[in-house]
C-alpha cells in the first residue's frame, strides 16, 4: 500500500504502538517516510483510502496523541527518518530541523557555539512533538516554551492533494507571513503534519547555582516568587516546587538521595537556580544567589524554614527522581495544572483536604514548575488497581479540578498539550463558539477528519 | 447609526484619518467603543450593513493598516478609549490589558515591580497594535517579539453575531487551547478584532552599558554579532547598524550630536547594548563590556577600526535621530527588510552599487537592528518630488530586493506587519497555495471581507 521503503518492519511496530506512560495501540500499518516527498505520498494514500493517521515524533508525549487506538484502523506515521538538519547559523542563532530530529541533536549541534534549545524536559523528544504540544518543562520561567522559540513550520496538510506549506525563515524578524505556524503549534498533530520547523536558540550558560528553600507552608510561594523574579532578574531559571511526599518517596526509594535539610523534610521545598552565560571573572552566582537568599532568610513574612545551597547536580538529581519513586508507590494518577501564583496555595490547600475526604486511598504528591504557576497535581493509588467506582470517582475529581482552574484563568493541560488523555474535557471546558470556529478551521487542514486523536473533530 | 456615545465627534476625526509616514485617508465615520459590548455593537452594525472596517490603533504603524483609504467608505473603529487593565500580577509577570491600552502604560505599571514589555519601539504604540503587527523593535535579540510575549487574546470575529472569542489566561503555560490567538497577531487586524490580550513580562534592567564600533566593512558583521552572541549570553540586549551616511545625516542636522570617532565617520558603525538586572555589587557591566570589546578590537580578522564606550543615553540619541534626519534631506523610501547575517554583508555592497548607478539621485542610508539581520535600507531622494517614471523605477526595485530577500530567507517586512503599503508585494511572493489557505481562515473569521485594509481577501 505505502512502498516497501515506507512501511517498517512488522517485527518492530509494537516499539511504535506503545506510549509513555499511556495506555500501548495497535496499529494498522506503521509507516516512516523518509524525506517530505514519501510523507506527502503517505499522506495521498491515506486520504484516499480515508484512513486515520497518527503523527508520532519520539514517543515521549504524556497525553496519547502520537499512540494509535487499540483496534487497528490507524496508521501510524513515525518521523524518526525524517531528520535532516536543513540549515544553522550560529551568528544568527537558529537552526531549521526536520521534525524526526532530537531536542539533544540540535544541543548537540549547538553546543560548540554556545547554543542550545532551552527547554529543559524529562525526555528527548522529536522536534515535531514539542512544536505538536507546545512543550514547556523545567526552565520555562527563563526561556519560554516552544512557542517563543518557534520562526516557522513546513506543514503537509490532511487533503487530497496532501498540500505543502512551507515557511522556514533564517531570521528572527519576518512580519510577511500570516502566522499559521503558530497555529499548527500545540495542536498535537491534529492541525496536520510538521514536517520541518525554524527554531531561534538560546545561549548556552556557563554557570549554574543552585539551592532549596524549605517552606513552612505554601502561602509564602507567591511572595517568593515575586521576590526571586525581581532580584534575580534574567537569571532566575528555575523555580520546581516539591511537596513532602513526592520527597519522601524519593528518599526512600533512593539509596543514593538523601533527604536535603537536617530539620527534616519541610512541608513544601523550592529548587532554585539561576544560570548566566557570563564567566566567573565577572560574576560570581553563587555569592549572588547565597545573598539573594540570606537577605530572603530574614524575611519575617516569608516564614522560610531552612534554606540549602545544593550543588545543581545533587539538586536535579533529586527533583528528576520524584516521577519514577511516585510509580513505585502505586499508580499514579496525574493532573497536569496551572494557576495564577495568587491563587496555588489556597486551592492545593483545600484540594489536598478535599482529597484527603473524598479518596481516602490516594495520597497527593504533587511537585512541578511553580515558577510559572505549573503543577503536577499527581496522586498515587495506595491500593493495587482501581475499581470501577474508584475509577469513576477519579474522573469526577479530575473534571472538577479541570473546571475550577481553568476558571481561575490557570490551565488543566499546563505543558502535555492535548490529546485522547484530555480530549473530554477540552470538549466539555471549551466554549461552543470557540471549539465551532477550531473546527472550522480544522475542517480546512483535515477535511475527512483523519487527524483525529488529539482533538475531538 | 452607531448611538452617539460611540461615534467620534466628526470635528476631530481628522486625527484618525491620518497615519505616521502613511498617505491620509478619509473615513465614511469613526467610533470608538468603551466597553467589549459596544465594539460588539458596531461590528454587527457593519457586517450587517456591509461597510469595511478599518480597526485603528494608535496609529503608529507604517504599513497603512490603521487608515482609512481615501473614498470615504471605510468605518474607522478606533481602541482608544477601550482600554482597561483587566488583570496585573506581579509574582506571575503577567498583565491582561484592552486593545487601546498603550505600551507606557504597561511599562508604568509594571515599573515598581521590576517589569516591564521589553519591546523597544520609536513610538508608542497600542497593545492592540502591537500584536496585530507582531512588532519587533530595537531589543528582539533579547526579548523576542510580540508574539513571544503573547500568551493570548480576545477577539470579535466579523461575522453577523460578532462573536466573541476569548482566550486570557493568567499563567505562562497553557496549551488547553488551539493557538488562534498566535493567528490573529501579525495579521494587521484582517483576522478580527483584538479587543484584549494577555501579555508576559519581562524583568526590567538595572544596568546598561552600551558601545559604538567603527567596522571597515560590513563583512565582519557576522563573526562579531556571532562572537557577542557567544561571550555575552542573555546580556546582549541590542546590535544596531548605522551606515556613514545615516551618521553624516544626523550630525549634519543636529547641532546637539557630535560625530562619534575622532577618525572621522567609518563605513559602518554598530551599538551595542548589554543590560541586567543584576546590580553593580555582583556585576560591573561597564568592566564587562569593555572587556569583551577589548578582545574584540584585538581580532584582525574583524577589522574594527575603532571601538569607543558610550553612556547609553548618547548612544541611543544618535541612533534614534536617524529617521528625523533623513526625512529633512529629502523624501524617504522604506524598506523593512531583514537578512540572514552570512548573507547580509554581500547583499548590501551589491545592490550600493546597483542604486548607485539605477537610481542615482537617492542616497542609501541604512540602519537597523542588524543583531537580529533587520535592515531599514532606505533611499533618501535628492530630488524634490519623484517623477513618475522615478516613482516606478523605486517600485521596481522594491519588487526586485524584495523578492531577493524572500528567496534568501530573510523577509521583505521584517518589523512592520502587513498592511496596503506592502499587500501587492504579499500577493507576488507568497505561494499561490498558502494565500488560498490563508484566504480560507480568513473567510471564516471576515465571511464579507470587511477587514479588508491589510490583507488582500
Amino acid at each position: 500500500m505505502f512502498g516497501s521503503g515506507v512501511v517498517v518492519d512488522p517485527d518492530r511496530w509494537h516499539e511504535f504502538e506503545a506510549g509513555w506512560r499511556c495506555p500501548a495501540g495497535s496499529a494498522l500499518c506503521v509507516v516512516a517516510p523518509r524525506n517530505v516527498e514519501e510523507l506527502r505520498s503517505v499522506v495521498r494514500r491515506c486520504v484516499a483510502d480515508r484512513l486515520t493517521m497518527v503523527p508520532q515524533g519520539a514517543l515521549t508525549g504524556l497525553v496519547g496523541a502520537g499512540v494509535p487506538d487499540d483496534v487497528a484502523t490507524m496508521v501510524v506515521v513515525s518521523t524518526y527518518r525524517l531528520k535532516a538538519i536543513r540549515h544553522f547559523s550560529s551568528c544568527d542563532g537558529i537552526i531549521i530541523a526536520e521534525s524526526g530530529a532530537r531536542l539533544s541533536d540540535i544541543n548537540a549541534l549547538g553546543q560548540p557555539h554556545g547554543l542550545m534549545l532551552g527547554i529543559d524536559l524529562g525526555a528527548d523528544p522529536s522536534i515535531g512533538g514539542m512544536v505538536s504540544t507546545n512543550t514547556g518543562g523545567s526552565r520555562l520561567v527563563r526561556y519560554g516554551g516552544m512557542r517563543q522559540h518557534l520562526l516557522g513550520t513546513q506543514v503537509v496538510l490532511a487533503d487530497a492533494d496532501a498540500t505543502l506549506i512551507t515557511h522556514l525563515p533564517k531570521v528572527r524578524k519576518d512580519n510577511s507571513r500570516i502566522g499559521w505556524s503558530q497555529l499548527v503549534a500545540g495542536a498535537g498533530g491534529a492541525f496536520g503534519f510538521i514536517s520541518a520547523a525554524s527554531i531561534a536558540l538560546d545561549p548556552v550558560p556557563v554557570q549554574q547555582a543552585t539551592a532549596l528553600i524549605a517552606l513552612e507552608s505554601l502561602g509564602a510561594l507567591p511572595a517568593l516568587i515575586g521576590r526571586l523574579r525581581k532580584e534575580c532578574g534574567e537569571l532566575l531559571t528555575a523555580c520546581e516546587g516539591m511537596s513532602a511526599n513526592a520527597v519522601e518517596a524519593v528518599v526512600r526509594h533512593r539509596n543514593d538521595i538523601r533527604q536535603p535539610f537536617s530539620s527534616g523534610v519541610s512541608n513544601y521545598m523550592v529548587l532554585i537556580e539561576l544560570s548566566t552565560s557570563i564567566g566567573t571573572d565577572f560574576l560570581d552566582l553563587d555569592a549572588l544567589l547565597h545573598s539573594k537568599l540570606a537577605s530572603i532568610l530574614e524575611d519575617a513574612a516569608l516564614a522560610i524554614v531552612d534554606i540549602v545551597a545544593m550543588h545543581p547536580e545533587k539538586a536535579w538529581a533529586l527533583r528528576h527522581a520524584i516521577s519514577a519513586a511516585l510509580v513505585r508507590d502505586g499508580e499514579v494518577i496525574g493532573l497536569d495544572i496551572s494557576l495564577p501564583l495568587e491563587q496555588l496555595p489556597e486551592f492545593r490547600e483545600r484540594w489536598k483536604a478535599k482529597l484527603a475526604a473524598e479518596v481516602p486511598w490516594t495520597i497527593l504528591c504533587d511537585f512541578g514548575h511553580c515558577g510559572d504557576g505549573g503543577l503536577h497535581f499527581n496522586l498515587v493509588c495506595l491500593d493495587s488497581g482501581m475499581s470501577s467506582e474508584q475509577s469513576l470517582k477519579i474522573r469526577h475529581i479530575r473534571e472538577m479540578i479541570s473546571s475550577e482552574v481553568s476558571a481561575l484563568g490557570g490551565s488543566f493541560s499546563a505543558e502535555h498539550g492535548l490529546g485522547p488523555a484530555n480530549a473530554e474535557i477540552y470538549s466539555a471546558l471549551t466554549p461552543v463558539r470557540e471549539q465551532q470556529f477550531v473546527s472550522a478551521i480544522k475542517s480546512l487542514i483535515d477535511p475527512h477528519k483523519l487527524l483525529s486523536r488529539a482533538l475531538p473533530a
